[in-house]
């Protein structure tokens, strides 16, 4: 099978890499890339015309350019034109997921983008065949590594969020421009397509509140040491009124559960059916060789079975299904502000406290002024 | 479809259960039990001939019997007459992988036992599939539930091995005669099947040593509790020279692991691949719906492929491949026994240490006199 790679940055340089140095079947035809690698060692299949690989002889199309355009635009004309894609972008995966299933529906291919969330870790085939028996309750995620990095040098060694920022783009873990990974953007389109996968319906990034971590200050760390950590966690639940929760956000999460001992730039899953009760997917959720397996492991899935495999069901938007947040009862963590004792789970010292149950729009309004924190306690 | 299930107890009318419920698109033709199920919802269904299912209009057949006979004969037959079949029984997958997956070959149909390993956690699949764009460095688990139940009542409450199992038994999760669980021997089934489909050759579980719990005292629990805890841990790695080094015994698990943090009844499976390096799959282990909807998931997937699914690579036994493990270095806790200063790595208190890596041969050479306890720490 002759496979072409469009984009030949840290993951698409990990899927050549992989599929040069196993035996697996799979020859790269082309590598798309506008830049120049001058002495590469496959320099000989590098093009910067797409049309060598939309009308060329290759079976599989891997898209790891990154970005909406013209990542949909090839991508499109690729399904089209009849080839298998597979991606790992995750941001045209959460904007165009539902007209690219569509369009490989229609021309019997498939588009597969298990390297889009989690990185090297499977989540999106474990959901989609191994779990299908179960209604899914929840999913909840740590899903960026960055901002985990951040938050556990922050958690560990007392630093602030700019001096852990800068620690992580030295090493490599944060953009120059960190804004998609500290604001929670990367987080978000993440949980679009795991709650796309787990009840049926596209969710739109711009329609899920994210909240990033910015704002979370070494005195809210210290606070829930004693009882959690508090962790960068998106969140999709189905509630029992059939709406879904949805959002991303920092939150506590409470020593007992597998989600606090998630460290560093590890990422982890948290799926809820009703079957199978909580199951975990935990490993490396970014970085060259891990996301490239994932991406190997899709083409050779796609190769095997070039008839199309059973597509994923990714309905269209329902955007009156998603809940409103801030109506939905949670429990808090607050700072600076006093609130009724009645209303108060555990004080943490004079200054901070865990609240009952309570929606954030009730609870602003009981709460005696504004808040110095205030940071959700996570679900799970 | 048309699904049968040969043997209605815990797993099996969980299959029943969640193939009623869910629209699947399954239907169950025949139930097969020796006993009786007076008032049964699924009365209509029972037969006590095999004979109904091998020539009845079955497209699948799920065999939740356990045990190897008749369970073999019966799940060969139905291989050899072009049915799918899916099973939960680790012992029948262990003992006779090899040979039901050949036979699942020349007849075109699938074999398939995601249910086997780690009940609802999704493994084999993610295993076989998702990382098969790694070559696998090991495979490292707390596959058994009940004695993971039984050493977190000695590690949190300072309970007894006898007391704990009592109490184990009193819920359920232990049977009457324990031995299968509590010697190890379940757990040395899984890991023989996970070795099998991460290197390729059947291992069969007379070549593996298996240690159990039985033996594991208070003091040890105590001794190594600031720096880990004690799990049955089952084993296989590819060692530099090739060969497998695999077992299953007790360990000490360091607090930094994820494994450390997997407590009661939960499993987990962490798989070390070069590309992903480790990824870490955890849940609920056993238990009748999560193991059926792992069962389900596997029959879905038979039905939705009728053609045979792409099969798992399982080939001959090589027990030459079969490291002599008291050859292969490690770290130990001793208690009871005196060791050259050199030889150690750290003091735990005035009887108890943790050696420097050491085979087990060479250490017990070394000790002054016979040890009270022997405890691995684990390679992971």
């Amino acid at each position: 099978m002759n496979v072409a790679v469009m984009g030949y940055g840290t993951v698409g340089s990990g899927v050549v890499e992989i599929i040069n140095r196993k035996d697996l079947g799979l020859t790269v035809k082309y590598i798309l890339d506008l830049r120049d690698f001058p002495g590469d060692v496959n320099a000989s299949k590098f093009t910067k015309d797409f049309n060598d690989i939309l009308t060329g002889d290759v079976d599989i199309v891997v898209e790891t350019m990154g970005g909406q355009h013209p990542a949909f635009e090839f991508v499109s004309q690729c399904l089209a034109a009849g080839k298998h894609v597979v991606t790992s972008n995750k941001e045209l995966v959460a904007e165009k997921g539902l007209e690219l299933i569509t369009l490989a529906k229609e021309n019997n291919v498939n588009f597969m983008f298990e390297a889009a969330v989690g990185g090297g870790i499977p989540v999106i085939r474990p959901l989609t065949f191994c779990l299908r028996a179960n209604n899914i309750r929840s999913v909840n995620g740590i899903l960026n590594g960055t901002t985990n990095f951040i938050l556990t040098k922050m958690i560990k060694e007392n630093m602030s969020f700019e001096d852990a920022l800068k620690i992580a783009q030295d090493n490599g873990y944060a953009e120059k421009d960190p804004t998609a990974d500290v604001e929670g953007h990367d987080a978000c389109r993440k949980i679009c397509i795991l709650a796309a996968l787990a009840f049926g319906n596209h969710v739109y990034p711009k329609n899920v509140h994210c909240e990033g971590i910015t704002k979370i200050a070494l005195e809210d760390v210290a606070n829930v040491s004693g009882i959690g950590a508090i962790k960068l966690i998106g969140t999709a639940e189905k509630l029992p009124d059939g709406k879904l929760y949805i959002l991303v956000s920092p939150a506590v999460v409470l020593s007992d559960r597998q989600l606090s001992a998630v460290s560093d730039v590890f990422n982890a899953v948290m799926i809820d059916g009703d079957a199978t009760d909580e199951v975990l997917f935990y490993g490396k959720g970014a970085g060259s060789l891990p996301t490239a397996s994932a991406v190997v492991a899709d083409v050779l899935d796609c190769a095997e079975h070039s008839e199309r495999r059973r597509p994923v069901f990714w309905g269209p938007e329902k955007p009156e299904l998603i809940a409103d947040y801030r109506e939905v009862e949670n429990k808090f963590y607050v700072r600076g502000a006093a609130l009724d004792e009645n209303l108060i789970d555990t004080k943490l010292n004079d200054d901070a406290y865990i609240t009952k149950p309570i929606t954030e729009n009730a609870l602003r309004e009981k709460l005696d002024g504004e808040p110095a924190s205030l940071i959700r306690v996570a679900r799970l």
